[in-house]
């Protein structure tokens, strides 16, 4: 790690000041765990029974194999697919909740929350095969909550629904070829836990598709997230605010919503509206919401809600002393948290039964009563917010503005202006025409082993010089929005030529108030969907197999195994993958080079792993040059040239 | 782990000729990695993101924490949690695999496989309450398989049905005050992974509650995979064969039986009683079925198939030189197998889609022709007879007979010849009386981190002096057979005056050829749901809760995910649980005090380590001496004639 912690200008201020105060911070944490284990980071340390942990120790006889005989091509492969298991049981979880609360809307048995979004809701209905004709709202939205929460139920051999409406028919045929075609999401996970017990599945290559099923099933359960929170909250259309720690306002109520799943937090969102005047009866200007990581992403989308930060600089927020309540959900919540607000004033306030921090106050989300339970956090955060110590007040004023809210459709929409027959051709014929090289799509976390959003900017802007078309999701796509790069003044920066030629001619049909930013901001991590969405439909209008398309992902800073589950569904679904670690499975050459070569022969998608930002940057740059797009767009014309003779 | 190996007998010559022929087992590898990772094996070191891997480092700055300040507690709760999801998984996706199996026998779709225990069909349909009167057999056994498949596809809050449908209703409520009565099994490992993700639940209570519900899953799984497969291959009766790798036979040809799932199994032991000719042609005098592992229990207790070893031991059998197929299905199996097969003319075949091992036979084994994939293995181990060097053979002269079949219903039947109005009466009597002190599970593994069945056969040795009446399934019954304690001549050896008593008066009564052991053999690891009837059914009839019933379990060599979640299980439903080796909850004071200490006050049951079978012995006599049974009986009476007054 260099001695360089951030390259955020308001995360080093607050580093001092937490030093200021004693608190450890993450950064700190980070550095007392170098350097790592070697075991572990490589993949090669196998914790799966209670005979180990056994570590590959070739100099030792015997010592080259687990006890139970299970070479480091097993143990690596087996730890590797775990994290995509945990991956995927996040994501789709998450998914499963908003399912269960559709299906309850549908019913007629939660008063505060209602199908926002019907168009998409029979669009939906529609992709999945649920009949709209003539229906009632209701009726359809129940069809397809009950179609999702199936998704999770299904124990029988049939296809998983979301993921075979979604994809293109080449891509569906390599899954059911290579036999990863997952049935249940539950199912599939469970089973996976099976295949990598001890003493079950030894072999890597079939453990690893064992892993790639799992990956589909957290691509399944993240589509179908994405199109239930539409359908129940809205589907987001272009907005204006500002991201950084300057967003925290010291003379308001604030209150960061932090996590992932939008239930709770739209409700906050409403409350805050119907509440302001509390606020101003406890003395302040009024109620400020802001989000940290992918709660973060969703208000953002829905509601405009400012961006406070992302994942590792999360704690800064508190470190502000202006933060009277943190409202959490799932996911990427620090449990330090709870020990560094007790140094002030600030609330931590858990909500979802598997996701509590000792000592912090829990209320318990009650979606039947959702809108008086965020009424509550609101009330909460006033009553910290009057006894706020203003001397601990210290916000950097850093903020950037940003122009977000670009799901699929608002995206299409901008593009219809331009080409209202075939919208996606604005973007394909932009690279037929060789204006721009290609899309990325740009997701995933912070990960401490590097500094702290550099792999994100570095990559991102020497992209954009490139020309390349970027969207963007999750911690990633909040970087971008405190780096200002979710803004117009980002396109003068940094776009090259042809990528400023395109995104003035955007500009020129959207008819936005403000300027259209270098990257496009798509959405939470269960939003990635969307960009996969993009690539479907730039394969299907170029007339190419997924594996052809100009179109690459990088997870610049991956952390968590939801970051695992992400990058392996790309690969499986045809998209060469960038990873800014080192993944754990270097300790196997087999298992490594399965994933970085061979798995481009079968699937189209690959990993690389990559940790300096300017060489990874040359490397996706490379890799969209190298995409057969061409060559397979000339064969596919001569093809159709031939069969008209 | 002391110079002394094994106290098997048979062991010990095979491990010389291991080192003869340069082979490092399974023994060499678990000294190779002493010593253990204190990180990893105290559970401090967690794995769950990519920042990591982070270890407690108290004594670095910010070391005490992981990067995301999870503490010691949190990481400990969440990697044990995970080993139960792992267990439970794996256990209850071989029941799935086998309701599935019913479910098409019930739909006419198997040919080789049919309804063989119809009595106990009605029986379990009527406890799940599933209708049986005037139904045929076949419309009863789909409503059970489906019923059976339900619990797996449930993702709904309605409670998991053969959990409930065995449990007393004591035992129930405390599962329900305290939230961990599951769903549905499959979406239950979901929650768990997601509730044990990065950033999520950093509560380790709530995480080991979370895991406690995982367990229970494990318990239904098992529950209806015992239930299914007896209602498919008969539930077993008592049956006379021996055990030890002298059951390997010179002139035959040999095939083990290796893994956990019988629904290949059977069929091979079916279709061995038909091809014994073929073999003859081979220049063979038979086929010989040996079994390893729960396989080997399975078919041991439904078709009276001979033990060769348990699973440290497993390689040994190849070690014989005699061992011409070993067909292998799923868990526990040694990667290590193939290699050492290699120096033979072994061939290792797998069957199972999750289950392969690079550069072994793979017969993917198909239900719908289950018999013919039974044949075709044969078949490959006659070829291998033909091709066996017989200078290479050499087959421990070790032995020992065993009389096991002790399902509950066997056993049970044995106390009707007693007592025809209330069997479990004979036992309870025995214990009211002072004859017995109580029973004792032993169930489990083998962990090298041991003397290989020290504990097992020290610490039942111990409980047998003492009075203890004990049951036994997986790999400790086996090293129970290999040491002759599964035999009428273990009763005189080992049992205490009571216990010899009592064991008389069923010998008397039983009316069988061959004389009752000193331990009764339920069947493999899945079977642990008998003895929790035994249990439940001691509770019922002694008006007791199940916290207050003379019952323990003991797991002396706990070695797999599965083990952990078994005795997660049993000390959630009121049993105390002795495991011999450390547990890796121990980097964690709280946490370990809330398995060891705190579970007690809720559930009744808890968890203690001890390695020094001699000291486990005792403390296991001391908990069912100090269990509550004589004064909640003694309360229940005076109640009972309070209120006659």
């Amino acid at each position: 790690m260099s001695d360089k912690r951030t390259i955020d200008v308001a995360a080093t201020p607050m580093l001092d000041r937490a030093k200021e105060i004693g608190f450890l911070t993450t950064f700190d944490r980070a550095k007392a765990q170098e350097p790592r284990c070697t075991f572990g980071n490589t993949g090669i340390c196998c914790r799966i029974c209670l005979q180990g942990p056994c570590r590959i120790l070739p100099k030792k006889p015997g010592g080259n194999k687990g006890i139970c005989g299970a070479m480091d091509y097993t143990i690596v492969a087996r730890n590797i697919v775990r994290y995509i298991a945990g991956g995927s049981a996040a994501h789709s979880d998450h998914g499963r909740h908003i399912a269960e609360t559709v299906l309850h809307v549908a019913e007629g048995k939660l008063k505060d929350y209602q199908i926002t979004d019907a168009v998409k809701l029979i669009a939906v209905a529609k992709k999945i095969g649920v009949e709209t004709e003539g229906r009632d709202v209701l009726a359809v939205a129940k069809d397809v909550a009950t179609a999702a929460l199936d998704e999770f139920g299904r124990v029988n051999e049939d296809e998983i629904t979301w993921l075979t409406a979604n994809s293109n028919e080449s891509t569906l045929d390599v899954l059911r070829k290579t036999n990863i075609m997952p049935s249940g999401i539950n199912l599939s996970l469970a089973q996976l836990l099976h295949q990598t017990h001890a003493g079950n599945d030894a072999d890597p290559v079939n453990i690893i598709f064992g892993g790639l099923k799992a990956a589909l099933c957290d691509y399944d359960g993240m589509a179908l997230a994405t199109d239930l929170s539409d359908i129940l909250f809205g589907t987001g259309v272009p907005v204006v605010t500002e991201a950084n720690l300057g967003a925290i306002k010291a003379d308001k109520v604030n209150i960061a919503l932090h996590g992932h799943n939008p239930l709770l937090s739209q409700m906050v969102v409403k409350a805050a509206k119907e509440m302001q005047g509390e606020a101003k009866t406890a003395g302040a200007a009024g109620i400020n919401l802001v989000g940290i990581c992918c709660t973060g992403n969703e208000v953002l989308t829905r509601e405009g809600v400012a961006i406070a930060t992302n994942f590792a600089t999360q704690e800064l927020a508190i470190l502000t002393g202006a933060m009277d309540a943190m409202v959490v959900d799932v996911q990427c919540i620090m449990p330090s948290l709870r020990s560094l607000a007790e140094c002030y004033h600030t609330k931590i306030i858990t909500t979802m039964p598997i996701m509590k921090i000792p000592g912090s106050y829990h209320l318990a989300f009650d979606e039947h009563r959702a809108l008086d339970s965020a009424k509550e956090i609101i009330r909460l955060a006033i009553d910290a917010y009057k006894v706020r110590d203003t001397e601990k007040v210290c916000i950097p004023d850093v903020r950037n503005t940003v122009v977000a809210g670009f799901t699929l459709e608002s995206l299409l929409n901008i593009f219809k202006k331009i080409n209202a027959d075939a919208p996606i051709r604005v973007l394909t014929d932009a690279i037929e025409a060789g204006e721009i090289k290609g899309v990325a799509l740009f997701a995933g976390c912070n990960n401490l082993k590097g500094t702290h959003d550099e792999n994100h900017f570095t990559i991102a802007t020497e992209l954009a010089k490139n020309d390349v078309f970027i969207v963007a999701t999750g911690c990633a796509a909040q970087a971008f929005g405190k780096e200002g790069l979710l803004n117009g003044d980002g396109v003068q920066k940094y776009a090259g030529e042809g990528l400023k030629k395109f995104i003035a001619r955007l500009n020129a049909a959207a008819g936005l108030t403000a300027e259209l930013p270098l990257i496009f901001h798509m959405g939470s991590c269960v939003d990635n969907s969307r960009a996969q969405d993009l690539a479907n439909m730039m394969a299907k209008e170029m007339g190419l197999d997924n594996r052809d398309v100009p179109y690459v992902a990088s997870a610049p800073e991956a952390m968590s195994e939801k970051a695992v589950a992400i990058g392996s569904w790309n690969v499986a679904l045809g998209n060469p993958v960038h990873v800014g670690v080192v993944a754990p499975t270097v300790g196997s050459t087999l298992v490594n080079d399965v994933v970085t070569k061979v798995a481009e022969d079968v699937f189209g998608g690959f990993f690389f792993w990559e940790t300096d930002p300017v060489k990874a940057a040359t490397r996706l740059v490379d890799i969209l040059e190298e995409r057969n797009w061409k060559n397979a767009m000339r064969k596919k014309a001569n093809q159709a040239r031939e069969e008209a003779n």
